[in-house]
């Protein structure tokens, strides 16, 4: 494997921002967004669960529904690709042996030779879920994946703009994920910045190393 | 800026893993480490108001008070480095204060010529605290900073291990937290694996494309 060095792997992360303004005109070669849907595929979650569903939207109409239920943020039409980051709520054993299931296909083995965590993934479940919390640790792991995404992205050149400001509800509605076990729980959109895009070129606001990293 | 090919990207991506045994010998280089820390301070969150403390403990006593409450989990004193990611909790207007103040020291102007997002932050925070979603909500900008961290350590070649099975209050307690308006979340270590980790060599398990992401 070819590693980065320090310095670009800095740039790159520096480099990044919130993008407000993208170039409507700008795509994003198939390769290269072939690869950034592999570094979703590829976030880590707990377990390995992946309680998850990303909803890549093309659809010029389904934008602009989207983008009613984002307070008219133009970044939904106008970015070259949208991804939307579903939660999948109320996991529990079913998904547990499915997940089995699939690593014995992937590992080779019987789904019993791979079930030596089944209880303990089983019992955490559950127990999140009597406590109120499974969804809430759940959600957290969809952001481990929008976290890899939007670096992915930048080491590939490609801006990004992470959204929240959106009614995950209507969002819902939208893609037909009412009443499933899918919930919307953010956004990012991603392309190339506009050239007259001013917050580009601000410097990146952060606080200092001493307030945020404390050494033990 | 120099940008990765796809193949470099994914090949960093699917060389990493959740390292089960770390080589207690390698250390990670000064230069390396900076750069992990600086993908921490780095990482993107909500509004920017970066709603955390990274924790990097070295100091072997508290590593080995912090593996016992880790279930005993050895990657905690095994691994060359490890951070804690605690949330800062119960975010309101002295934060957005202290975060203006602070786009204003790095980008220049006063204070008040970066205030014009002020309000809908206050009330957006205020908005979650009243529904009882603040933390929630913050915690999940946390998960961000992990999974940039992750990605960034597997692309400079080193190994990570994300850590949830940890008993966050007896960490609030070992790091002095209990009281504070910081909590533990969960821990990455970090170092290189063990020549003996046969999880290294296993496949990656995955759900299929087409069960994780959805086109529209």
């Amino acid at each position: 494997m070819t590693t980065l060095t320090e310095t670009q792997l800095l740039s790159a992360l520096n480099w990044r921002y919130a993008t407000k303004k993208f170039d409507p005109a700008k795509k994003i070669p198939a390769a290269t967004w072939t690869a950034l849907e592999q570094s979703l595929i590829l976030a880590p979650s707990s377990f390995g669960l992946q309680p998850w569903k990303f909803i890549v939207v093309d659809d010029p109409a389904v934008r602009q529904k989207l983008m009613a239920a984002s307070w008219g943020q133009t970044q939904i039409v106008d970015a070259a690709r949208m991804v939307v980051f579903t939660l999948q709520k109320d996991l529990g054993e079913a998904d547990v042996t499915h997940f089995i299931n699939r690593t014995a296909e992937v590992r080779g083995g019987t789904a019993e030779s791979h079930g030596g965590y089944k209880n303990i993934m089983v019992q955490s479940l559950a127990g999140a879920k009597a406590g109120g919390t499974l969804d809430v640790w759940q959600s957290r792991q969809v952001y481990i994946a929008l976290g890899q995404f939007m670096a992915a992205a930048a080491l590939l050149g490609v801006d990004t703009c992470p959204m929240e400001g959106i009614a995950p509800a209507q969002y819902d509605e939208i893609l037909g994920l009412t009443g499933t076990r899918y919930t919307t729980l953010c956004v990012c959109t991603a392309g190339y910045r506009a050239a007259d895009d001013k917050y580009a070129v601000a410097p990146k606001v952060r606080f200092p190393a001493a307030e945020v990293i404390r050494h033990v």
